[in-house]
């Protein structure tokens, strides 16, 4: 289901938000319980080895959580995410960060999100919960 | 201990970080087997929601874990992190991540960082593990 | 503070735990936000290589967060939790966790927990967070 | 791929295993690089508000993890994991964990766990990550 189709308008989420543009994540597809984003990886994101600093590869899967937590139409609050780093990423190349839902309760959610390089390498997988707040988005 | 005492220039291998100066991220102080880190909180850190990204809040911790885990001359690198989200971070807020070494063995080592913000309010607490690939490094 | 200080009858809800009893987890001390558990290391706590199996570590840890936890005499249940594995432990030897309570909201709480083998030596960095009920313990 | 055919015979290192034994984990199928375990609730798992302890979950999840992540041959040693609690567990119910490698470096490999109940019901998402040793399993 692409972000059009979905009940709440996550493009214009994504649109909004300021450090993806920061960064230069990017929204693939997203829609009720998912979203995929993808960032290529500049100068900007290097660390002092001269690799992609892992802030910035949890940065993209953390967005591609982000929004799949918040495509139900009511604000999800993240309450702690974990990640492994499997492989590095140099400059240049494209990260795409996959999220779907895994559980979803009352006030409790939890998504899984695989990052991977544009060459199929798994670079990290990444679980996070949140805790829905129950509120509708404002000014969606 | 600061920097400068320590047998690792670690101010020099944070001046050459790209993505610290990116996000703005600073070298408060830095020593064998610790470091902490600041960044004040800008209008490229924030979400769709108007508040501190979680990307931006790893990313600090992630710092000061990347510093004081590669402040004993051999080369580091992260296998995982988990963090969690206490509390929200506003734009102008300052936030300061405390890194310290919990377990140093041959080949792992973890390391516990703590944010919080400049009044005091913890942000998250963070746990990070590194493999100690066991080369010096280069051009320090 | 000790249990018997506390709000909530501590060494009651730890007496009716068939799970440590079966793993022989004992109370340390307990209070509103903080509890210590031990358990010393036998035979049926080992794994296929002859050292006590991670699952024994992690239940020791979780044990003291569930009862820091639960210390205010409301219902928390964990959302999620982890845990590092910093060194080994052996048949005979003792294992302490610590628990203290580093964050507590309206809905959601984080713990951290320390294990230590009797040597003094950390086996396990641990965090868990809870969601907080809010209902009152019955039968305590 | 079951145990029987796989490189080192992973039922008898299961079979080996006194934690197992004492809380009632049984083998479904391993193989190289995954393996299926499951236990069920007994009394003796649960904790003082009735429900599975989290430990007697965690426990299970990473059974199958350290058989999976010990499937090659060598020995690994579990590093950190994470997991989440999504469903609670009564007494009797039948808990279903499925290991499946992830990532697997020279000497880093990731792990990935689900737990459910025998109704499909996700009961944990568990990550976990090992360093391998590299010295081959003794007495196999």
């Amino acid at each position: 289901m692409s972000g059009t189709e979905s009940s709440v308008p996550l493009a214009s989420l994504a649109a909004r938000d300021r450090y993806w543009r920061h960064l230069g994540i990017e929204l693939v597809d997203a829609g009720e319980g998912h979203a995929t984003v993808q960032m290529r990886v500049t100068g900007a994101h290097l660390n002092f080895n001269g690799s992609c600093h892992g802030g910035a590869i949890f940065s993209l899967a953390d967005s591609a959580f982000g929004l799949a937590s918040n495509s139900h139409g009511v604000v999800a609050t993240a309450i702690d995410a974990h990640l492994s780093f499997n492989a590095p990423v140099q400059e240049n190349e494209l990260m795409i960060a996959q999220a779907r839902e895994r559980s979803r309760g009352r006030r409790i959610a939890t998504y899984g999100v695989e990052v991977a390089r544009e060459d199929g390498r798994l670079v990290s997988v990444f679980t996070g919960t949140v805790y829905i707040v129950g509120e509708a988005h404002i000014r969606l």
